[in-house]
């Protein structure tokens, strides 16, 4: 597909002059273009760039009734020449497909997504913020919109790509509560996939979580709850003396590409990082012999999200407060990488 | 709330004559209105009866990024007299709101509920059809139509109520599969409420149990697929030589009307009924000793649907041709409630 293929409707006034660009909040002003594609008879139809505006579909739409969607998300980037970066955006568009098989949603071409993204990100250029921290949020979703009360696969889906120029996503450092009752997924489940209805079944948790005065939940395995897994909707990363840990992916856990970015970037900065299976009670453990160090959560949204403590069985466990964190490190390595102030050596920015 | 508080806007021109009756499908045909109730500003507003027609919303309202939705499954039937029928509907009414408490969705109050469904069904009282076998399917469904990228709960949701005048669900014998590898809910997850998510979640591993030869899925525990919990979206039961065995609900099962319904009559029909955990290994020796006599899902869209055999690791079992299968017996007892062809010991059916 050529980039020239895809149907343009522009707007007729830009929203631009409306948004403070130094106030921006986190995905919800949304940029002046989206695009869509949609897919009917068997196939992926030619997309479409046109205004953000409203989606209308019939009442039995499988996405109303059976949860049949999925998204990604992912940021671009303005350098200090004014180039557009994107960071990585070909594991987005592979992750998507894995989302889409396991959800028995059509996969996208990686030709259309690709095509589609940076014409999208050329047509709306101007809303890719330049202030440190804050980027263009890019939410890409497929959903069934084809009809029916049948609980079966649907026949037709559409594909959206909208955008958002985004802040920070969290404000300093969180407090976490590690779950004993409840749980994200089952083994055999959909998990690793970024299907919608995961992120609804995390809300009530979370919500009891916060109304216990913690921000977040950390999730464990569904079975034992022994095994620290992910954070909220980020992976997780423990260090204790100087050893990263992390969990290997599984059915349960997403492959995040933030992750395994900052396992990568930690090896090679001589980092001792270990990709293993991590107890409750071994962080448990670490923190009352003072060898638990650091937790963060790592994710597209926040990048690192510095863990400050922590809840489990009624009681609270402080993080030290150190003088130079292996977060904020990593953070500033994957940023610099991300927003082209490092050289990557690596090909993960994408100049557009 | 009085009937009469609910605002009707009737459709210009009814679209019953298109509409063969004899030959209905099952959830795509839908009647001439729809009930519509938003939540916002905190509280569920009144109700508008208007005609079936298309909804719109948001690129970001929530539904589509986080799966924030749940759904009911009810039918009207006629009676021989041309009343109006409904089968239990506070208790449909109470899983939706148990179902909105997991997935954070405001609970509606059962007054608008009920009061709302009874003006719908007076208003297209025509479609429902009076055919044996065929009944109004009523699907009330509520999903998150607030916005934002943000991974957290929705300050607007929709209540809708649709129905769709349908044929049997079933037709004939089926043949499952023992699932050995995928599963449909976590112990803490949010298999016990009707949430969209649970539902794409089964579409890949039925689709494989579909192309090995097989119509559904038999859901076991997701840490030892040892337990059987569900068959496809229905609850299931197994009779093995007299004793009628179904498992216990949990935060895995969803707690079904025509489960317990059939649990009532049978007992008070003299048999013997066991509500436990049962295992694969049981129902395999069960097959292979000839004590194994039936299997059968139960649920509203089918009422009971007989299972011919199964498959389990690589091996097809075949279940018993009975004369006078408990099955058949039940379906007919509870059909018969249902439809007023027989007394209603439990005050079970509703009459408009
Ligand atoms: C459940 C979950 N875990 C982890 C992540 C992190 O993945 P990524 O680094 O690719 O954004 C995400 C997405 O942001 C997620 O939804
Ligand atoms: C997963 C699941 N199990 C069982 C049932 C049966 O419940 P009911 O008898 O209330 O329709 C349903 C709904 O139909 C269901 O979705």
């Amino acid at each position: 597909m050529q980039s020239s293929d895809i149907k343009v409707q522009l707007i007729e006034e830009s929203k631009i002059s409306q948004v403070d660009f130094n106030n921006l909040p986190f995905g919800s002003v949304f940029s002046d273009h989206m695009l869509e594609c949609d897919y009917k008879d068997g196939k992926w139809q030619t997309p479409v760039i046109k205004p953000y505006s409203p989606i209308t579909l019939d009442p039995s739409a499988k996405i109303f009734h059976y949860g049949q969607s999925i998204f990604e998300g992912m940021k671009a980037y303005k350098d200090a020449e004014g180039s557009t970066l994107l960071f990585r955006p070909l594991e987005n568009c592979k992750r998507l497909n894995k989302s889409a098989e396991r959800m028995v949603i059509p996969q996208i071409p990686e030709d259309i997504f690709m095509t589609g993204l940076k014409k999208l990100l050329e047509i709306d250029n101007n809303w890719i913020p330049t202030k440190e921290g804050s980027s263009l949020y890019i939410r890409p979703f497929m959903f069934a919109s084809g009809n029916g009360f049948h609980a079966s696969p649907a026949n037709a889906f559409k594909l959206l790509i909208c955008t958002a120029p985004s802040g920070a996503y969290f404000a300093g450092k969180v407090k976490v509560l590690i779950e004993e009752k409840y749980a994200r997924a089952a083994n055999g489940g959909v998990g690793f996939a970024k299907a919608g209805g995961n992120y609804a079944a995390q809300f009530y948790p979370t919500q009891l979580a916060i109304e216990k005065g913690y921000n977040q939940v950390i999730w464990t395995d569904d079975n034992t709850h022994e095994y620290i897994e992910e954070a909220g909707a980020m992976n997780i990363f423990i260090r204790i003396n100087d050893t990263l840990i992390t969990s290997p992916t599984s059915d349960r856990i997403l492959d995040g590409i933030t992750r395994k970015s900052i396992i990568q970037i930690a090896k090679d900065s001589g980092i001792d990082v270990e990709v293993r299976k991590i107890t409750v009670s071994e962080v448990i453990a670490a923190a009352q012999s003072g060898s638990l160090k650091e937790m963060f959560g790592a994710g597209t949204a926040a990048v690192i999200s510095p863990i400050a403590g922590f809840g489990y069985q009624e009681k609270d466990y402080d993080l030290p407060e150190l003088e130079n964190p292996l977060a904020l490190q990593l953070k500033k390595q994957i940023t610099d990488i991300q927003t082209n102030k490092a050289e990557d050596p690596y090909g993960w920015r994408v100049k557009l």
